[in-house]
């Protein structure tokens, strides 16, 4: 394993063909975003590359493939995007890949095997990262581009309000707005809301409790709410901010019942509260104010668990 | 009255001492940020300069005034920024003022009466026009212009949401961020909210009702509710734009009892419904897409007078 600067990443990208971009679980804007970004910008170089996207891609990002087609090749390079750790690779990604060529990330707990690893944990999105590689690659933006990386940078920026943006995210922004629809992409991601969403924010308010004087919040949703609601994985976006949001709340908890007795849990915290660290308490990862994990059981024991790590977190 | 340049703007700026800067009523995000981030470029200058704001300056913005006091001066030269129109000078702002020489502002529809006027429309918040302000008076910027600055930007972009966003606007928000605690200012402006707020709008979803096929929705605030949770005007910013962010809806109305058996209405469009011409027709006005109105009544009265006209509009 080695790890590189840009230029090589960009090197190694022009060298090979026959592509595989894979992104993680439960897909979000920025891996779907940087992925498809990725693929269109070395399509533009002829050659072969296809994203390959755990389960179904949400219906709300299907704009960012209005111009893709999956082609028909067999993957000779296999380059992973945005994806944190090896539980974060579906199976259905994972599909005959021995080994993965080329990591590029932006997670400083990254811990991918790849022959050639590229991690900036300055990067707010994974796509400010593929957004430097034009230059190197030689490839002119365009509007598919410009779609996926508005979409990457500002998702995972909650549209440049995390603690995460720098001056660089604000600059990239500026640099592809004129070339895509950014104000739809907006719509979509920041304001667009589903009657199911907006019921199941209303009720996940009733699930709210405070503990440690009010500095820990933790709400959540169960399969039986979701199912009376008949919200899926769509409505569940940003829902893990909510706790976060609430007046002296130092460390806010989201747990989202999953099938098979498993609770995925998300956490965000503020003034400075080690989310990652708290999260690989329960073998997960991520950012130091946004991080996450799974913990198997039922409601009240996950709950109970939580609780207990979050008071021993904050002493 | 004489339409002028950005370089007249400073020229005449340079020109003069004993400044009086006016800022509109219901002082928000963008008037008190350029007003305070103005003055203190022109102090930097060895110029007085206040700042007059109308009533209490909202508490969340006390931050913008950390280093800020009250000159003492007889006002020469009199600055109006982000002021659309006469109307929104407030009696307290307008003590003392004969005329105003100079009105900067952003809205295409200024209405101001000044010895010269600069409107920029294509400037996402009056904070832009002052920033471009920087490099012809010749002041570096420091932490309490910056701060001024980029809350001036955010909040009236949503943080870069809103379609008046432009390239401009993250080019600006990029140079300003290493100078301010931007990361703050997000948090209060657009991440913190009371308990009494996270319940306020746990209420409000409860009364969500749909007419004309899901394109109109309408929720309230009762005095009652406002009394139960402790709520004031403080947690009613931001609940007119609910409504409107729900899938299929056109027109969004919020309905906010007041004192006196009246309701405050605040209308909120999508797709070219005209809400200032919907506003009109009980007495009330604003922009295409986001207006208000009052109206004299009971709860349901109100409601199925709001109803049939918006059934009205849509056809």
């Amino acid at each position: 394993m080695k790890t590189i600067t840009l230029d090589k990443v960009a090197a190694l990208l022009s060298e090979h063909d026959n592509i595989k971009i894979l992104t993680h679980t439960y897909p979000d804007g920025d891996c779907l975003g940087s992925g498809y970004a990725l693929a269109f910008m070395l399509r533009k170089l002829g050659k072969k590359v296809n994203v390959a996207v755990d389960g179904n891609l949400p219906s709300k990002f299907g704009y960012l493939i209005e111009h893709y087609e999956e082609q028909d090749f067999t993957p000779e390079y296999i380059v992973s995007v945005d994806v944190a750790a090896p539980s974060l690779l579906g199976e259905s990604v994972m599909q005959g890949v021995e080994k993965i060529d080329l990591c590029i990330d932006h997670h400083g707990t990254n811990s991918i095997e790849a022959d050639y690893k590229y991690v900036d944990s300055g990067a707010a999105a994974a796509a400010e990262i593929v957004w430097q590689l034009l230059i190197p690659l030689g490839v002119e933006i365009d509007s598919d581009i410009a779609t996926g990386i508005y979409t990457g940078i500002s998702t995972d920026t909650g549209c440049f309000v995390y603690t995460n943006t720098t001056p660089r995210t604000h600059h990239i922004a500026a640099s592809v707005m004129p070339f895509c629809d950014w104000n739809r992409i907006n719509y979509i991601n920041f304001v667009l809301k589903t009657r199911a969403k907006m019921k199941l924010e209303r009720e996940i308010l009733d699930t709210i409790e405070y503990y440690s004087d009010g500095k820990i919040a933790i709400i959540y949703t169960t399969l039986k709410m979701c199912e009376k609601l008949g919200t899926g994985d769509d409505e569940m976006e940003g829902l893990a901010s909510i706790p976060r949001e609430i007046e002296g709340v130092k460390m806010g908890i989201t747990m989202r019942e999953k099938e098979g007795g498993v609770f995925k849990i998300s956490v965000r915290t503020n003034d400075g509260i080690d989310a990652a660290a708290f999260c690989k308490r329960f073998d997960g990862g991520g950012h130091p104010a946004a991080a996450g994990c799974s913990i198997e059981g039922d409601l009240q024991t996950v709950k109970a668990k939580l609780v207990a790590a979050a008071e021993e977190t904050l002493g």
